[in-house]
């Protein structure tokens, strides 16, 4: 199954080029804040699955391209990362700051934005940001402490995920959180059409350039390994999302490029990136000063 | 006004000992899943003030004595904190990772717990898990760049809160965010109670002994300062938490300690600090191996 959210918090199954509405499964599109619904619809799938096919076998199909479509958790529990996770991309970056020895990081949950949203660009001076082509795992069932073997058991689905960031000697986080800098979509596809996420080719390109190409075989922590692992510290909840990792061939964005990202047996989004007006501070224009 | 999360979600007014329950006014209490009630109590407080203040008049009063006191907002979009931001405890870290070089890091949301829970200790060989004392701001109102003289105008109110670290070069967010590892409490008071926040003093003690005691007079980046510049990166929503970072002092706890902190013109709390038998992993596990 497929599952979007779009045009102001509704919830549809996408079949084919269609998007049939199921919002009123879980009340979702009427304006409620914060848009929760989706965690409530993740929870709950088992039971409501009879519910949400019935009503979309019912719906009028509406044209896929012709909804706005939104990040598919826009409130999850929290949002998190791992570093390092392709020993191609370490050696890029020259960096031995492994996901294996560093733990999960988080970004803030307000950078999420969706497939028919834009990327804008702080406007910072004499900073690259660049694209970061990931899977995302979306967390199904309330966790803590599960071993790897039952890692699977506890996913929902998958999505596509751009981690944007600015390249600096900051905060990770603060450098990963600006608002938008974290696309997810088109949609979440559920864990039963992916079947082994293991074995996952994933493409960025910029303009329609090759930029990056992976699979998820090469991940240093796997992906039940980042579960189990997040889940020895926290509490995992439904809607949780993880960003895997980026394999090597990062590299800057500039207004006006097109992003596009595809997973195999996922799906495929493109953003255009825009030129923002705001974004500034005194963290990042330390640098600028400094080297004046 | 000072906002208590009690038994199972609920929310009540407190006034000298006693709580007075106002959970009907935003259908807290109810088993929602996730309880983001005082998320919309906070963004719609103007209007709901006068109906917030009439039920407490009329409602029973419960000694607070006689509560569990939950973390106020369980489900913020995010919870913020800025690193090294007292000189002192840069000091005593031999840190120059200031947050104004730095920006925000976050903590899982997941990590919070109340005046009413226990710091669990996770099971971890030859590690040292600190206390830090810190003021909570409050985000009362949706805003982005707001400027640093409007940066109060956006505040709800004031927390205490411990942040909770393991010691260590691990990832920062991944040793902060083990469950109950960020008590905020008691409640949470308005921000008309406080009036000015920047002349605040706070203590931490174990066991009745004096550990931390600072003023936020002394912050490096302060707590105008703080909310402006997260809001230059993203936008900040009603319920949005920020630590404000730690004085010196810090050190650790062990199982058995009580850990204390009260916060002029906000409140006190004391938390139990217990052992448990869970988190740990192969990232924290990995020291221990390489120094066998």
């Amino acid at each position: 199954m497929r599952l979007v959210r779009y045009n102001g918090g509704r919830i549809g199954l996408v079949k084919g080029t269609d998007v049939f509405d199921v919002s009123a499964v879980v009340g979702a599109g009427e304006g409620d804040w914060p848009s929760v619904e989706m965690n409530r619809l993740i929870r709950n799938f088992t039971t409501l699955r009879p519910q949400l096919e019935n009503l979309a076998a019912t719906a009028m199909p509406i044209p896929l391209a012709s909804v706005k479509l939104e990040t598919p958790v826009p409130w999850p529990n929290k949002l998190m990362a791992y570093p390092v996770n392709y020993h191609d991309h370490a050696t890029e970056m020259k960096s031995t700051g492994f996901a294996n020895v560093q733990g999960y990081f988080l970004k803030a949950s307000s950078s999420l934005c969706g497939a028919g949203d834009q990327v804008v660009l702080p406007k910072l001076v004499n900073r690259e940001i660049h694209h970061e082509c990931e899977l995302a795992v979306v967390i199904g069932k309330e966790c803590r402490n599960i071993s790897v073997d039952n890692a699977l058991d506890h996913v929902f689905g998958y999505a596509c995920l751009m981690d944007m960031t600015i390249r600096g000697k900051e905060e990770r986080v603060f450098r990963k959180s600006y608002d938008t800098f974290t696309p997810v979509g088109p949609w979440i596809v559920t864990a039963d059409e992916v079947g082994d996420p293991t074995q996952l080719d994933m493409k960025l390109w910029i303009n329609g350039e090759l930029r990056q190409h992976a699979n998820t075989r090469d991940l240093i922590v796997g992906i039940r390994e980042m579960i189990a692992l997040a889940s020895t510290a926290s509490t995992l909840y439904p809607g949780d999302l993880i960003a895997t990792g980026t394999p090597a061939g990062v590299g800057p964005m500039v207004a006006g490029d097109i992003v596009t990202i595809e997973i195999e047996k996922v799906g495929r989004m493109s953003l255009p990136v825009v030129q923002g007006d705001i974004g500034s501070n005194f963290v990042f224009d330390r640098t600028v000063k400094e080297s004046a």
